[in-house]
């Protein structure tokens, strides 16, 4: 089956480092076609849906999650890194292939009962989205979708870390 | 005359450092209200303007930027900071108060012609908005407005370094 996204997402091989084919989702932006169909394809997966916010990580994820927002009409909350929130902050840990990092999401910004949607661009191992589904439900938010742009479905995130999350994604590739 | 915005805007005393009152856009951000109050406004800035491109500074202009892109039905470029963007790329220096940043931009992202709008959360002393403004224009982009979500307008970047472009701000303090 013919995936219209698939043709907008650019190919970078050794970034960013030798080895690793990466996939560009600047790729979709360039054009207000190829971010038009991105977006129309995420609302639609939505449809029916009642959403209270939309949670996404920095950077790359902005993009996606504030457009989605604005669609939806529902608010945006902003998950960062350490030291970028200037109000009281929750954290969770999570594993980089070397070492780990730190996500960050204001204590206020989720509240008991609502239904927030994690979003971000790319699905790989699944640790930056684990960590932000557990902000959420540390607010006593309730993860109804996560959503990505692009999920390298060799990394076995869906089966593995994020089983039991509905799981969306525009364009799934096999590999890593 | 009463800003509907301008209620959404947090105020944190002594961030980032003593003596500094914080500007906080998550405020817009935290309820569906204010984001689309704010996007409203910012569409309804550029009606009847044609405009080809948004583009947007990491990390918080990456949520207005993206917004106000799929809301015009047009391409969004993300402004990055070095290591980020995997093609290749033009980059701008700029001043920090202490030191100095770096901003890139994909080489292929503006073409000659393109008519793009600059977007960012805050201006400040206008340092990353001209920075940005550079990288499309030495791409042969046409800068046609620069639009922020707050303006410290005792910063003097409209008249001094800004001077020249056409600048739309949400909410203006006269403050630093």
């Amino acid at each position: 089956m013919e995936n219209k996204i698939e043709k907008y997402v650019r190919e970078i091989p050794d970034f960013p480092k030798p080895g690793v084919l990466f996939r560009d989702v600047t790729g979709i932006l360039d054009t207000g076609e190829g971010f038009r169909l991105a977006m129309i394809e995420m609302e639609s997966a939505l449809a029916g849906v009642h959403v209270d916010k939309i949670a996404a990580p920095e950077s790359r994820g902005f993009i996606f999650g504030a457009a989605l927002a604005d669609r939806l009409r529902c608010a945006f909350v902003p998950i960062r890194k350490p030291g970028k929130l200037p109000c009281r902050t929750i954290s969770e840990d999570y594993e980089l292939e070397y070492g780990h990092a730190t996500l960050h999401m204001h204590a206020d910004a989720v509240s008991p009962g609502d239904r927030v949607v994690v979003i971000d661009d790319l699905l790989a191992t699944g640790g930056t989205a684990i960590a932000a589904a557990r902000l959420v439900e540390r607010l006593g938010g309730q993860v109804i979708k996560m959503m990505f742009a692009i999920e390298l479905a060799g990394f076995g995130a869906r089966e593995g870390k994020l089983a039991g999350y509905d799981v969306f994604s525009l364009v799934r590739y096999p590999g890593k």
